[in-house]
């Protein structure tokens, strides 16, 4: 079984993301066809980029994600078909596969031979050069014969965390569903650090979010081994109305045995 | 492989939606179910027939195409069963296969036979009497075999577009998720057109969002085939708070030529 | 065929729930996933305990059904294993599937092992936890290799209808996204009743919602076989400011052959 999945910020209700699902079905018959997610935040690249960097690594190699958050449709923009750690990518070149290839590390990249204007909509690529170029791979096509290879992909200038000894600073990139503010201090950082966001308190980094009380902010390193801030069975993000981009930090309080001797 | 869509208004939190895919897959044990979209808005017949006429036709053949958006159920109107050009329909007769039966050339159709009051439930024929025929089909029975033949299936009265020699009347027949504006004007009219929507001047034709600039309104031929006016990076609904049913025309201004010698 | 349901309420737009089927496709190869829903209100175990209930029996048997609304994630609560009438069960042991166990006959329950620490986040139990067990028994392995026999599962003390002579007394236990209002009254304690639903009269148990004119209250057996209230082509809910808990009673008026003689 060949695995297709799709994530895109089409919605469902209009009918784009099941078009998509019906050219990769009629061009790979026996592909499997996993929605992802078609709920993207219109035009939100970063958020794609790290919605599909918690999942792609987890399906099985030869699985082709297909991945369609493209506001630049109808313009230059490349389109990017790719291969990672065993696993396929077809999107278009503006940087929603930044975190999945800066994490891999056997990389091939091509950029997909788009047809003349003849039968390709300007306006859907979606279903027009995405879709039949991961059909194409579901089907076993080799990964060269889609394009040419493409070296310089662009990549999203993700704000890098700063740590300087035991002083780290960052920023949120993203607010998931749940309202969680997912930071860009790397969970493997942090030691006996207290941490703080948006000027409050979160305290020491626990293991889960039972070691505080409902209704409290709690640190953890969650599941994409980063450094998070949660109200325990509440909504961090409006807690403390914060938002992508607002600040992060932890840092290691001097201790009874620090002091002067 | 015989694939099996669904398409519905019921969203899918409360589980009406998997029990028609719990009915499919008992019934049609190797089927593979492509949940198109259950968001479609609540009785919008309409919505649902342009959705499923942006995917319906590019399935492979022996696909069905399982449509429930119902707001009649319960009452005396038809269950339909229908083949158009190889791949197979379940609906009500509603007129929610009004384009799909109106592109098709090759079309077949039968009123579903639905058993007596035993055992089917009058609010949910969703699950009682249109997953277990479209399970039916995926299986290989015969459309004949459904029901009696149809021959006046509900047709919605789309509005028909008006031409003038260059002057083109129409009206916009949906907006999709993107806001973006819809019309009924079919592309292939259009040649030096400058168009007009809800009483604003959208500029020519153009073959693609990136051809103005960010904000701007633009005109493309969408991937209906249908004249549409969009917000680049923005959204054209929003912008000039038009609806279904605003006002779209077209018409070719007299050029530098064309006046008195 | 095996297959897998997941129901959540994880949205889609993160990727966790795209995680979980990543997880079930790497170690269930042939699996094939159905995403029932990821919708389910946050946190709102007794609304996917229904929803559960009005599909999980639909699908065959050897079906998987994995379910994780978890608001209790990382805290000491159990996680199940469970088979009940041929069909397969991973959840969270806090009520989730108090239906599912009530309505069953024939059950076997697991407390699944989780390993220690080593590489199971403890906040993602859905990739780390569940998802790995709901692919072991996709795979075939027996539900007793999971873990160890539990024999008290959590039940939600789901409110009990009453009944005095054919005065019954009840309570709206679900609202779906149509406004329906729906009843622990079960169907079958209904002859010639009354209804009453948050103070207002609904008039007697229809069979249809087509039985009354559009817009008017209407009282059917739904398709749980439990009371529910309607609006016909409207909201109950919006119109009566219903919300669960809201009280539903039935009696039968005195006939005019009940009076005194």
């Amino acid at each position: 079984v060949t695995r297709v999945t799709l994530l895109t910020d089409f919605g469902t209700e209009d009918g784009y993301a099941a078009a998509m699902a019906g050219v990769v079905a009629s061009a790979s018959p026996d592909a499997v066809i996993d929605h992802a997610s078609h709920a993207v935040a219109q035009g939100d690249v970063l958020g794609a980029a790290l919605a599909l960097s918690r999942y792609a690594g987890l399906y099985p190699e030869g699985t082709v994600h297909l991945v369609v958050v493209d506001p630049g449709v109808g313009t230059a923009r490349r389109a990017i078909a790719a291969r990672v750690d065993g696993r396929f990518y077809v999107a278009p070149d503006n940087g929603v596969l930044t975190r999945v290839l800066s994490e891999g590390t056997d990389r091939a990249l091509v950029s997909i031979a788009v047809p003349d204007d003849l039968g390709v909509s300007p306006t859907f690529h979606g279903r027009d050069v995405f879709a039949p170029a991961a059909a194409r791979l579901a089907r076993g096509d080799a990964l060269e014969s889609l394009g040419s290879p493409l070296r310089d992909p662009v990549m999203l200038p993700l704000p890098e965390p700063e740590r300087r000894g035991d002083c780290l600073k960052g920023e949120v990139i993203q607010v998931d569903r749940f309202g969680n503010l997912i930071s860009n201090i790397p969970g493997r950082w942090l030691e006996k650090h207290m941490v703080q966001v948006a000027g409050m308190d979160a305290g020491p980094v626990r293991r889960t979010y039972a070691d505080v009380a409902p209704g409290e902010l709690v640190a953890v390193v969650g599941s994409l081994g980063l450094l998070e801030v949660s109200v325990r069975d509440g909504n961090a993000a409006d807690r403390l109305g914060a938002d992508r981009g607002a600040p992060v930090s932890a840092d290691v309080p001097a201790g009874p045995d620090d002091g002067p001797r």
